[in-house]
């Protein structure tokens, strides 16, 4: 132990004596206002009728104004463009008259294409001249901000800066899968360049693990097979499928936060690691569209790929190295810059009325990689019009939630959920004390088919109840008898064991929840209206057509998918902040463990024994943990719901469940998993 | 990462599933019982009415009858004397009316002398013939219970089985500096047994740093300098001083609980590291008396030993290497063997009224490396005592404390503070979040000169003021106008900066409030009635003659010694249990660290800024803290005191202090310290 380490962890224990001054800060701001609000005041509501008022007065027309505002120029992570957006959304919060607003900066290691120089995929011939050369931006196609010069170089956060030259691979979606059978074709991508389809990993495990592998580089495009199905006429602007010169964003960093001060906050007295310690790619990786992608893949020579390899680019594909013409290369020329800057959340609080210090956190970023209207917008704009009801209900009745209402805007998600997880390490303490459930939206919308939910097992039935009460916002739906969300989500999207329930997805990774579900085992959910199966994912995602004009003349004319699901959010929130007793749902929970214990053991059983390890106390805890589900919730019968600290101390059980899968030294090898 | 180790894990996350099943299991002990008790019974009667009652009914003969069972044989870690002193003590509890009794089995590697072949230290001569050899076992000198054939081998915890062969080395007290000056003095301990003294610092870092430098073995000792400085014949049974033939046993194991379940409980399914890579010596150790050091010392050649090295044995002590006789050796034949046994915890619980959920935890542990008479049984005799006087007032008036009293008598201390480790890494998050303090007393007494207590400062001025109400238990003090244990102690042991209090030292990890203090953030005292300043430490400890009669004939006639820790201990229980605002000291903490962090910066701010590390953050986050402890106070002067929850919410932040200095991630290579 080096005494540079020791003494920063000296200031360590600081940031913690900081962050108990936070605690105090935090606290102060739960418990009192500047000005005296009343906070006293609250009027006898009953949960229905607070529930009533909140999917009644939520107003399409202002989400679209919302939206509008906040789509209307680029604004990536940690830019001037992000702080305006942040700071618009304090200042919408102060008018609304939320009790509490506060900026909360963390200065991280963030990513950018140079301004000049833009970052290019080259065809070179024989003798050394370019024989074809990508776009160095998205071609604008038709919202008039397409065009602006604001709009950055195609390019992939955190991508290493870095000219190099090489034969082309075909790796189709990059997976260890797919590098297996390369090498068991005898295709060696040791110093080759892998062009790789997006859509069945993250993008940031294919870079890791061609880098690993020896690669030089990576290009990523996305196949028309996935993105495409009905053909490049059939595309943006004319329909929601992706248009040929579309090069979706993104990081390629593995870890979430700052790279710079893993499991600590990015505060100015954090101990920083050098930056060749970051966990990032130290080859170039590059998006492309599929236009160019036809470029390179239409040159490639080698071997024919197999039949699954193939996409819908109307050439065969080839799995090279190389192309077709003895000494063309493939040269990949990346000129990002990692940069120390700035990135700011934004938080504001309806002060809870008898429990001030029990939280429901909603939240969604604020940042985009370039004009967001999906993602993540589409839940600002939602997120603004359910805290501008809520505090219509205070002003008209004065009605005050059971316990506070936390909104936060966060920054930076698109580098990899950085400025959430900061603040989830800087106040985990007090989060981890105090907070019921975190309800994320990243992106309200991104499509019209049905709902789409992750979620904790713990708060399966809470969003059950909820969705059930929220009118159908699709009109052939609602002519074909199904009344509301769930109706259509049931029929479109059944689970697989039970079709009379629709389908509940696990909660991930991969948006601002990261924190609060996987460091501190806070139940999380988050929502959105998706697609069909016609793509694997949102075709737009990421690139320069998510665009207002997307969403206003495509996806959901009206916002009526919007106020869907801004009104099961706020619908949520309000039962989770005012119910007496937590609406926790054990008994699903239960059932989930021995489930998932039972799937574990039918596929991975004998692999199991082999190692000589006994199954038996996975089996015995997860029915112990059912049986325990039965004993607490028989005892709810006899509790005395008038008294306080009986009721507080029910639900404190309750919020020790998620808790209590929480290691907190995490996974083995991935610290960050706990 | 091995599918071995991902499979561990996977248990290790069914422990946290176990854990929480033991949630409700502990909880549901909270809150309810098998016979429905009148736990609504509860008289109003004032904290000092309470606190009265404890001083004035604890009854010291009673601890006598107590401390005359607990010690009338050896009962070491993990033996069946250890699992009987167990069931006796819950036997008691339950006869006593305690609302829950539970023995808490974990299944730990200890270690135990050969029950046949004892260690043993030879000098050999140049032709191998033994010239003299170590005693098997401490002498018996008074007690009838000395000779009892259950007197185990004299050994150390963990040393590791051995028979090495080679010149002695005499290193003092085995510090670092101490190998330092051999080292310059030309001696190289490589392949040597090394001689050192017990006293300066924890003996198992004495092992390791020997094994570290290449010693093939180690002898410890305590010079009668140290243990006995009115010479030989003022010794036990005539005085408290330590007689020649004492050698005081003791774990040379350096990492808390058990060696082979590192941070996680040592249940049926927990991951058990090899037992290669525990960390516990690999070379053996052992200690002698001082009379059997004189035969070694007595002989030893090399550089005389410099004068501060000179102990008060009637030779000139000399540095070796190696015998004044050229070919003799020392010869150390350790015969000990680390077994899997199972060790246990007793739990009893008197249920609070209005917060059951919050628990003030007082304990002490069972076992004794042989007869324990002062360590620990003195303390498990007033805690014994304790819960019967708590009991008594419970049965005459229905008195019930606020929040829940918990006893705890913890398995295997001596080893290394074993399953108290292993309960607060089971019932970690639990306890985490509902223990207002854990309370200590491992010794009631080791002396009878003055109170000495370690503490969180954030309890000092709790100790303080009930240390005030406790009469002194000494008639010289008491002739002398210091009517309380506060007074003399004032007296006899002030604090070094300010004269007109007394010395209150900084909790340090020495005893079971390790787990509590170190890995949970829980605030923790430990008190005692110590000795004088003659000697470096408790002359008997862990030595064979800690007696019933050192206690009833020497150190304790009348047992008021015994009563008065037995009262503070219960005054402070009562007054953290029943007081509405928790009654930490803020103030004191804060200017602890502004203190400390002075003090820091004096010591090694050149060492800081040769570093290039500000120290600014340190110094400006103690003042922040200080500056939110002057908000906070101030708020409590409005807060509504009759409603539970505001109440509620203000002890949680009191709750949050001490938590919030704790990193779940630990030191920087001291992970078990966070």
């Amino acid at each position: 132990m080096s005494k540079a380490r020791l003494l920063q962890h000296s200031s360590t224990i600081l940031c913690a004596t900081g962050g108990f001054a936070c605690i105090f800060v935090v606290v102060s701001v739960i418990m009192s206002t500047d000005e005296p609000r009343e906070l006293s005041r609250r009027t006898e509501i009953s949960l229905a009728a607070v529930e009533d008022y909140v999917i009644k007065n939520i107003n399409p027309e202002n989400i679209r104004q919302f939206l509008r505002y906040l789509t209307r120029q680029p604004h990536l992570g940690g830019t001037e463009a992000e702080k305006e957006v942040a700071q618009w959304v304090a200042h919408t919060w102060q008018q609304q008259g939320l009790d509490q607003v506060h900026l909360v900066p963390y200065h991280v290691l963030l990513s950018y294409p140079d301004p000049i120089i833009p970052n290019l995929v080259r065809i070179v011939d024989g003798e050394n001249n370019t024989a074809w050369v990508s776009a160095a931006r998205q071609k604008p196609l038709y919202a008039p901000e397409e065009a602006s010069l604001d709009i950055p170089f195609t390019f992939n956060g955190y991508a290493a800066h870095g000219n190099v030259t090489g034969d082309v691979v075909y790796a189709y979606y990059g997976r260890e899968q797919d590098f297996d059978f390369l090498a068991k074709s005898g295709i060696n991508i040791s110093s080759k360049i892998v062009l790789a389809r997006y859509g069945k990993i993250f993008r940031a495990n294919i870079a890791k693990m061609a880098e690993t592998k020896g690669a030089v580089g990576v290009v990523l495009y996305s196949d028309p097979a996935d993105y495409a199905p009905n053909g490049s006429d059939f595309v943006y602007p004319h329909s929601s499928y992706m248009p040929p010169s579309a090069a979706p964003f993104g990081t390629v960093k593995l870890v979430d936060g700052d790279p710079l001060t893993p499991f600590y906050p990015a505060t100015e007295s954090a101990f920083h690691i050098p930056e060749e310690e970051a966990p990032i790619p130290k080859i170039p990786v590059q998006p492309i569209g599929y236009e160019d992608a036809w470029q390179i893949l239409s040159r490639m020579g080698g071997t024919v790929a197999p039949v699954d390899w193939q996409g819908s680019l109307n050439i065969t594909y080839h799995l090279g190295p190389g192309f077709v013409n003895p000494g063309w290369t493939l040269n990949l020329d990346v000129n990002n810059n990692n940069t120390q800057t700035t990135t700011h959340n934004v938080v504001g609080i309806i002060t809870g009325h008898e429990e001030p210090d029990r939280y429901v956190i909603l939240g969604n970023h604020l940042d985009a990689w370039i004009l967001g209207a999906l993602d993540p917008n589409s839940g600002t704009a939602a997120m603004l019009e359910l805290s501008r009801v809520l505090l219509q209900l205070h002003n008209e009745t004065g009605w005050r939630p059971r316990r506070s209402l936390v909104f936060c805007g966060w920054g930076a998600e698109e580098y990899g959920i950085v400025a959430s997880v900061e603040w989830t390490e800087q106040f985990g303490k007090q989060l981890s004390d105090r907070t019921i459930a975190y309800l994320n939206v990243d992106m309200a919308i991104e499509g019209n088919y049905t709902l789409r939910t992750q979620s904790t097992p713990l708060l399966t039935d809470a969003i059950f109840q909820s969705a059930q009460r929220i009118p159908n916002p699709d009109p052939v739906e609602l002519a074909a008898g199904r009344k509301t969300v769930y109706d259509t989500w049931k029929a479109r999207r059944p689970d697989r064991h039970q079709s009379d329930k629709p389908q509940m997805q696990f909660i991930g990774s991969g948006s601002d929840y990261k924190g609060f579900q996987h460091n501190l085992g806070i139940p999380c959910m988050d929502i959105c209206y998706t697609h069909d199966n016609n793509t694997i994912g949102d075709p737009m995602y990421h690139t320069l057509y998510e665009t207002f004009a997307l969403v206003d003349e495509i996806y959901d004319k009206g916002f009526y998918f919007h106020s869907a699901v801004t009104a099961l959010w706020g619908d949520l929130a309000v039962v989770l902040a005012e119910s007496k007793i937590l609406p926790f749902s054990l008994v699903t929970y239960a059932t989930f463990i021995i489930g998932a214990q039972q799937d574990i053991f039918e596929n991975y059983g004998e692999l199991i024994s082999s190692q000589n390890i006994s199954w038996q106390f996975f089996a015995d805890a997860a029915q112990a943990f059912n049986a325990s589900v039965a004993v607490f919730t028989e005892s709810l019968n006899t509790l005395d719901l008038n008294s306080d600290l009986a009721v507080r101390r029910v639900n404190d059980q309750l919020m020790m469940v998620e808790r209590a899968f929480i290691d907190p030294l995490g996974l083995p090898g991935r610290p960050e998993y706990k």
